[in-house]
């Protein structure tokens, strides 16, 4: 197997098996698993072992693994040893750090607030009409400082709304109660019930008679439905024009090698990070040894306690992997679709099937290229088809779907869309504004949040010595003599020479550039680069004194540049449930690590929503999208996709409306004279070479007013 | 007919009458017509009038006329009432202002620039090759001050690469000369024989022998294609999910009205401009009176003599009409197409049939909306259906794909995708760096340039009393009551009272909105509004006392507001070319006009690309797309495409390779646990409603790692 293919199920039963054999729990606890997953080779041995021309020894094969004391509060890594069948390490967490909440945690906070006597009074309070269910998400407690050392949930409550009978699927978000009983995550017992302001101010509001607001719901049982949309379908009557390669011992695991239009790429997928690029090449060039959405956070902007806890982060304090959606035929993609499955494991180590969490298409976006000569009316026009890698999230009440996109040109992209459902909080109904969100239903406010993603490119172009530097571009001094007319621009160029964060900078037209140290442009000598465009991004706005700011070492600059460390993955730290701050991205870049010597260098880009809600938003959000692209600059000599073929009729079969033939094909025009230079040298003027045929069926010579004793 | 339908032929025919038997042309001179073309009735009586529901008189049906006495270098406006059959008006424009270039005019330049003797003469010194072909892209001259005052033309040489025997499609910008003739306009004789600077400064060059670069071309007949592509259909069978209705006597003119999932939408065209929306409607409420791209800007960087003129106006100096692309089924647009034709007119007068000028069709852009209840594992996914009226237009060596896209969820953008060839100037082949451009092909300099477009934004939201608001987003000041984590944000709103420009400001999210002064959103009282979203911009570069800042009026700033003028269309004046500035939109917005007592805004959107070429933008560049978004804030009380029908594999019929069934359909999993409160108001748990059925095929529980107990 390939080092980089995830833990087949026989693997993670050996790992669970070797570890539970060699450590044996005290007081006969129980191991509850957070994580069997593979621990990635160190880039090093991976790069001198390198697939296809192997020069180096076989990477080991080692997973890595996380669990619980269960019911004690302890925490445990591990790194099994899988070629030697050993326990490699086997470390106790320093206390202060937290794992992740997994799923079986969480259904059963839900089930422990809702069960709770306590909890069943206050919601008695609330005078709900008779059939009307409550619902509880649990979220990640949060940092504040405060008695916050031990792991706790904070769920919020709500109703659904009874009218119709019970549905589980009615949209519960349409009714906040401002009660929130909190959980003790070991014990798994309500330790507070806490009130929840619903005025302007912070002032918790006890319980009292709720009232019911009209439906809010997403789901179409409820709606009516629009009539009038015509079924678009996406037909590859020769099928795809990728091939999806798994190693015949490691199907489904989530691994495989994709081949698509001159590019390579290795898909992995893990619990945290979800699905993963390696080895990313473009017609036999290296680009990037590895590309993972490395965290997100979602901090709040209600200041108001408990509010002000609510920040998340879904990949550190989740997991994109284990959210990951079983992807369905026709509803997530269209088109010509190849699935792929991977595993994950269970809280007792049992191997957890994760079916069609990774789907990989083709689009088409529109045309690649276009030219037309004026001079001859032909057009040479092609498509932009696109490959998609793609996987879609679930976090509780939001989604992202989250995608690789190549196309033909050398270029990729990561693109997130967001959509789902808001976080709600109860506001009584007279209340109109509050400075910190928005009213999207009677009593219901949507609290100011933001959605910051972080990017993590470990660039490998043209091999793993690269460098990072930034362009901009600036007028020129208006100069008598070299800018006389001030007008001129230039660019300059300012490289990265140690671990650190840089700002965004759209004004000076401020562009990060991955640059190979070792290639360089044959045709004007510049280095091979790729740049990372962005969209525009407001950091987060929580003050640096802040604990949302502290935590989230990411998501205060647009990019953080680091030197490459292996353990080094996850830009909000390794623990983020009610961390502290200190172990992440920011605090890696403040080391000032010399860039120069070893030339390795990590990208982190950050984007993101200021996600001001909108009735719009409501009951569910349309998707908003955000691409973050990686292109090619002077790295190739020339387009890499000028050898796409010419988008044509035959080909494409498209249907024009109100017309019984097809209309005449090519986008001939009359021809111009020109120069030729003659055998002598002399040049003399000549009629178009083009033929009269052309010219007879000419529109691009009328177009252009030639007037009426040339044309007509 | 409405009122906005373009002019048809016979009204065409019939103005150029009435022109041409009032108005006499002195010494025996001719008609050398720019334009004919509708002028649209004032706001004021469109709006009093409204179709539908017309409550005031129909509007005067006018005409605008351009024209020159050929050979004199005289221009006129008239306006000609085609109710009455008079001319209304029939002035000389003030000396100093230029017309727009026009298709006989540029080829009869490349004609006289080639035939010259002269210039032969100085061809001859580069010593080509027998066979090689010469051409002339004539540009306009620009301006710099300097004996500008006649219209002039500057003429760009190259040459057609001779091996393998002539190719009117070589892609002549491979091999540039530095020689330029300059042509007057007016008696179109060369005045002078410009030598270009082919070093790293100023010198101009004089011929010398010119060595032939490899080929670089464009044309699928110099590629090795590649094969591995597979087809990709867009297939309707039910046909599309719009309507196009033309007037019975008015058909092909460009004037339709497009309907598609509650949006309604009214199409011109016109040669300037190209395609224009009108009396922009979704789900039966006003949204925008008029939507239009407004002028494009193309300074180039280059300081020295005379590249420092390169600043194109697309649209002002040529027309985005004229330039439109008779567009070709199945090679610029996929699947069900309807097309729109038009009408311009030739010099003479004569109706120039401008057919297949704006394409319609349909596109999906991905999900729409999707949510999955984690607890009932039930998703509910759509997919975002766009609707697409686009339009190509070339420019010489660019060419740009205009579009306006629709959404189901009230949305719609702008979308310029820009794509063609560089403009390329010729340089030592020995010298592999400037600072303000890239070689990008032995002995070819592609300048720096901006690409700056200006879209104008004529509102109507709700009815046409709006105004415009920019809201920012900012950190609650840390305060022990009110803020005492430091993690409270707001935003603030300003409203813009008098013509201004804006700057963009990313850091503080500023968002540019447009509100109804008469409407609220009934949940929370704010405006009904939609608001602009623009990629990142940086403006012009030039210096504020450059001819190309002066000239190119909007392209300093992200926004302009003015109070609406109907005459006021074009950012960048009325007449472009070789303008010196003052007369367009800087001017207005410098009026200072009040914006609260007419609440009649106008909002001009700038945006583009800094162009730093790179070798991937040769010899063809790769569609770079921008897209302005117009999305609606708090206009409606929840998503408008909630009612959108789930996507389904029974409708969408995609196909999943390796798989010879179809996988199940849903995305179920296993139930919850749940309050309900009782009749007598007390609240129970309870197992979920969910029946076993969906327990059974359950992964969604599954993948909650909620334990083998439990699960399996």
């Amino acid at each position: 197997m390939h080092p980089l293919t995830p833990l087949i199920p026989s693997e993670i039963e050996a790992c669970v098996e070797i570890l539970t054999k060699n450590f044996l729990i005290p007081d006969g606890g129980k191991f509850h698993f957070k994580t069997v997953t593979l621990l990635e080779p160190p880039k090093a041995e991976l790069l001198v072992w390198d697939e296809g021309c192997s020069t180096g020894p076989r990477p080991a094969r080692r997973a890595y693994l996380v669990y619980l004391v269960q019911g004690m509060g302890k925490l445990y890594e591990a790194v099994v040893d899988l070629n030697k069948s050993c326990l490699v390490s086997n470390t106790r967490v320093q206390d202060g750090f937290h794992a992740w909440a997994d799923g079986e945690e969480i259904i059963e906070a839900e089930r422990v607030a809702l069960s709770d006597p306590g909890v069943k009074a206050e919601i008695e309070k609330f005078e709900l009409p008779p059939g009307t269910a409550i619902v509880s998400d649990p979220w990640i407690y949060g940092s504040d400082g405060v008695n916050d050392e031990r792991v706790m949930f904070q769920c919020f409550l709500y109703a659904q709304h009874p009218e119709g009978g019970p549905n589980p699927d009615s949209n519960h978000y349409a009714i906040p109660l401002p009660l929130s009983p909190i959980i003790d995550a070991v014990t798994m017992k309500v330790i507070k019930i806490q009130y929840l302001p619903t005025g302007s101010d912070k002032t918790p509001t006890p319980p009292k008679k709720r009232l019911i607001p009209p439906h809010a719901e997403y789901t179409p049982e409820y709606q009516v439905l629009r009539a009038d949309l015509k079924p678009l379908h996406i037909v590859q009557p020769e099928g795809a024009s990728f091939t999806v390669t798994e190693e015949a011992d490691a199907k489904d695991s989530g691994g495989a090698v994709i081949e698509w239009q001159k590019w390579k790429i290795r898909t992995s997928f893990n619990g945290r990070e979800g699905m993963v690029l390696h080895n990313i090449h473009y017609d036999g060039r290296s680009l990037f040894y590895r590309l993972s959405l490395s965290d997100m956070n979602v901090p709040y902007g209600d200041p108001r306690p408990p509010y002000h806890k609510k920040s998340a982060f879904d990949l550190g304090d989740a997991g994109a992997g284990i959210m990951a959606n079983n992807l369905q035929l026709g509803c997530d993609c269209l088109g010509v679709i190849h699935y792929l499955s991977s595993n994950l494991t269970t809280s007792s180590g049992a191997v957890l099937p994760m079916p069609n969490v990774i789907c990989i298409h083709e689009q088409d976006n529109g045309i690649g290229f276009k030219h037309t000569n004026y001079r001859t009316g032909r057009a040479v026009v092609t498509r932009n088809r696109e490959l998609v890698i793609q996987s879609i999230i679930t976090v509780e009440n939001y989604e992202y779907i989250l995608a690789f996109i190549f196309n033909q040109s050398g270029e990729l992209a990561y693109e997130v869309k967001a959509t789902g459902i808001l976080s709600t909080a109860a506001i009584e109904p007279e209340i109109q504004s509050v400075p910190w969100g928005t009213i999207v239903h009677p009593g219901v406010l949507a609290q100011y949040h933001q959605h910051i993603f972080s990017l993590r490119v470990d660039p490998a172009l043209d091999g793993p010595a690269n460098r990072v530097v930034y362009q901009e571009a600036a007028a020129l001094p208006v100069d008598p003599d070299t800018n006389p007319f001030g007008v001129g621009y230039t660019v300059k160029e300012t490289e990265i020479t140690h671990s650190t964060s840089v700002e965004a900078s759209p004004f000076t037209n401020r562009t990060l550039k991955i640059q190979s140290t070792t290639t360089k442009n044959p045709t004007n000598s510049l280095p091979c680069a790729y740049k990372i465009l962005a969209p525009p991004f407001q950091p987060l706005l929580a003050h640096p004194s802040s604990f949302h700011h502290k935590r989230a070492e990411f998501a205060d600059k647009a990019f953080y540049i680091t030197a490459h460390r292996d353990e080094e993955l996850y830009s909000g730290g390794r623990w983020t449930n009610q961390s502290r701050g200190g172990h992440g991205v920011r605090s890696w870049a403040n080391r000032n690590d010399d860039l120069i010597t070893k030339s390795n260098p990590v990208v982190w880009v950050q984007f993101g929503i200021n996600h001001i809600p909108r009735t719009e938003d409501w009951p569910v959000m349309p998707s908003e999208s955000l691409r973050v692209r990686l292109v090619p600059v002077n790295f190739f000599v020339r387009n890499p996709g000028g050898d796409v073929p010419p988008s044509t009729q035959a080909v494409n079969k498209s249907v024009q409306i109100g017309k019984e033939t097809v209309v005449i094909a090519g986008n001939h025009g009359e021809g111009d004279s020109a120069n030729v230079v003659g055998e002598g040298g002399e040049v003399t003027t000549v009629e178009s070479v083009l033929n009269t045929d052309v010219k007879k069926e000419g529109r691009a010579g009328e177009k252009r007013c030639c007037g009426e004793k040339k044309c007509c």
